[in-house]
């Protein structure tokens, strides 16, 4: 990593009290990753132009890059423009080029360009231009005190179009920073953190210096990053990467960004089979997940929410001898869910689930967090009871993503037990 | 507003990297706003003690009241016990009161209390403890030039509690605050917000400068938040809360923080009715959504995901001859999803859709985005068809609000037609 040091001014009433969780420091720590730079420190103040300003002063002072994010609109609230002319002792000025962009893009919309969107080009006199590709307010470029500071909108979707396309490059250049940082992701599911630090431990105790590992829990899902910026990290990354999945074998999801219900899609249109789904506790999450999946026509036709004990056996035959013997969670109740949805579906496999969310709903022999489940295809059924202690938001998505995963590793042919059996299961069947 | 300055002091690694997004502050911020506090100014850093230690110095010389977060836990990485001693220039010491809390949260959970853990009782000496009833990390308090400091876990559960039980309260006793401020909010949906801006503007102009108004679309609803701090403001919150309301009619879906699916599950607890949901494109949200309320067992039987054409005609009944002629996006076919649900389900209301999601499967008669709705009950249902441009997740999301709020407004008998209907209608029908 290279030692620059770069520091980020956030400026928003709205930032301040709450109203507003702020997600542009971390798209822009992402983006200055890539060329190999992180931020140390980050300053967010209310829209205040003597706070700003001495901000700016300060920042100025120990960084030698600064972006601003936030206070270019056309509203009196945005006042970075006049808090960095004050910082930096400069006139405000109209600035002719980017008056002219604001003209062209209001044009292009139709609109008239009214005074309140004027101020947006009267700029510090003397800095720099940042063009803006999907808004109205241009960002801006000055050096004060020897640190070269941008300026960017607060609009997140203007934000990153202007650091990815402009200031990333425009840094890469004047700081002649030649990048080499190199970062994959892979996504696992069914083992916990402490047992992949031990299996890293024990089986890769020889993990090199040059690339950095890190995991990070992004529920359901425990998201693996390797990092590196050297020649030698470059030349050995694929191969650990390599090691590291054979060593996490099953519990590997897939590449990138990915999810479990992708997962799935990408396992049945291998196979050109498709699931179903019988869902009770979890009211259809687990077809909702899937079908955020573009192309899932192919492996899913239907899912059926059975939420009382009346609807379970109409319309996927669960018999009403086996709710009132076992009670609707129960292995038997489950596993005829299973055979009634794949028979009404015409399904190669099926997940059929059954649960007590809570809060309320439990007894001492079914405690709020008990749930069933069944998985697998005509003649070839198992089912699972777990205890899932969360509350009732998180134990549908906790148990939804179990649900996936079960007929994941089916489908794939995966033995490696997973972790929420082995610390979950009920010890004794509660049926 | 009382004038006392506040400052919040972040760290941690992972808010630098981009990794993690900061919702704590945005927590912290909202609970100190019980007090009339405001945060003015917020610094976050990465974790180095000399990095804590200055900024700790410096903010303590501005601010009355300085709120650490995060650095509390038993790691190397955590070292705010450490930075605050180092600024204070106290010695750290083993602190008996944290000690015991400790051990006593420990064998609650049979845990053997390490070293490590035990480094989470050396706090700077002669500090005051501040109880943590969720973790094992004590927040502690100290004044340093004569600002109070108080330190809290970057954990979100323990944070909360922590900021509600025990510093809110400690700040209004140790600063005297005799907290005026009064926030109320309510949601709506079906009504875009410049549209209640000019109704607000046509008839309430006569708003009183004492009560805040503030709307914030939070998708796929638009809060709507009142807030007030003076006695005037009390004396008449609720008067002209009751007149906003009034004009905004059945574009309010509920009080406080609901949701579009907690308000229908209210409406149908009140009638003691029940509702049933046939989903193609939606893919079971509706239904997912709706089982996210607890109790709405009461008023929830079943929902059916029918994918495939196949199965919107073996298991809602609709006609093979419908599905040829008009397609499965069209009026004619959601109009017999609806039949055929409320026919299986035996519920008493329904609604069922069916679009086109995209990113594939779009023609020119029938865009991406094209979806048609049906709602009602036996004998009384409607249909119409939408054109919902937006990304996948984003159109199954938004309609799925339109679905819950179409049977919720035809429950509870709203004639105000919604915004969705006025600017998204298809003109002439699909089919």
């Amino acid at each position: 990593m290279t030692k620059l040091k770069v520091e980020l001014l956030l400026t928003g009433n709205e930032l301040m009290s709450g109203d507003v969780i702020d997600s542009n420091s971390a798209v822009i720590a992402q983006q200055l990753k890539t060329l190999g730079l992180e931020i140390s420190r980050r300053v967010t103040v209310k829209d205040d132009t003597d706070l700003l300003s001495q901000e700016i002063i300060s920042q100025s002072q120990r960084a030698d890059i600064l972006i601003i994010n936030g206070g270019l609109g056309p509203t009196v609230d945005d006042m970075t423009a006049q808090a960095l002319a004050d910082a930096a002792q400069l006139p405000l000025a109209i600035h002719q080029q980017a008056l002219s962009q604001l003209t062209a893009w209001c044009e292009k919309r139709s609109y008239v360009l009214n005074q309140a969107n004027k101020k947006q080009a009267v700029l510090p006199q003397g800095c720099d231009i940042i063009t803006n590709d999907s808004g109205s307010a241009c960002g801006f470029h000055l050096r004060l005190n020897g640190c070269a500071i941008y300026t960017t909108p607060g609009v997140p979707s203007e934000m990153v179009t202007m650091i990815q396309q402009e200031i990333v490059p425009a840094i890469e250049r004047d700081f002649k920073i030649n990048s080499t940082t190199d970062v994959s992701r892979f996504q696992v599911f069914g083992i916990g953190e402490s047992t992949i630090q031990q299996l890293v431990s024990e089986h890769l105790s020889d993990w090199p210096a040059e690339i950095e590992l890190g995991f990070r829990a992004s529920m359901p899902l425990i998201e693996m990053k390797l990092t590196t910026d050297t020649e030698q990290g470059h030349g050995i990354k694929a191969l650990w990467q390599n090691k590291l999945e054979q060593l996490l074998g099953g519990h590997v999801i897939g590449q990138g960004k990915t999810s479990l219900a992708q997962a799935l899609v990408e396992a049945l249109q291998q196979q050109h089979k498709s699931v179903a789904f019988a869902e009770s506790c979890t009211g259809g999450l687990m077809s909702s997940l899937l079908t955020q999946v573009s192309g899932c026509s192919e492996v899913f036709e239907a899912g059926f929410v059975t939420y009382s004990n009346a609807i379970k056996a109409k319309i996927i035959s669960v018999s009403e001898h086996t709710l009132t013997q076992f009670g609707a969670v129960s292995s038997e109740v489950v596993l005829e869910m299973a055979q009634g949805a794949l028979k009404q579906s015409g399904s190669d496999y099926v997940v059929a689930v059954s649960g007590i969310a809570g809060p309320g709903g439990g007894s001492i022999d079914k405690p709020v967090g008990t749930v069933w489940l069944a998985w697998g295809e005509q003649g070839n059924i198992q089912t699972i009871g777990l205890a899932v202690p969360l509350p009732r938001i998180k134990f549908q998505q906790y148990v939804a993503a179990v649900g996936l995963d079960l007929i994941r590793r089916h489908i794939i042919g995966i033995t490696t037990p997973a972790y929420y059996i082995e610390q979950r299961a009920l010890t004794n069947s509660a049926t």
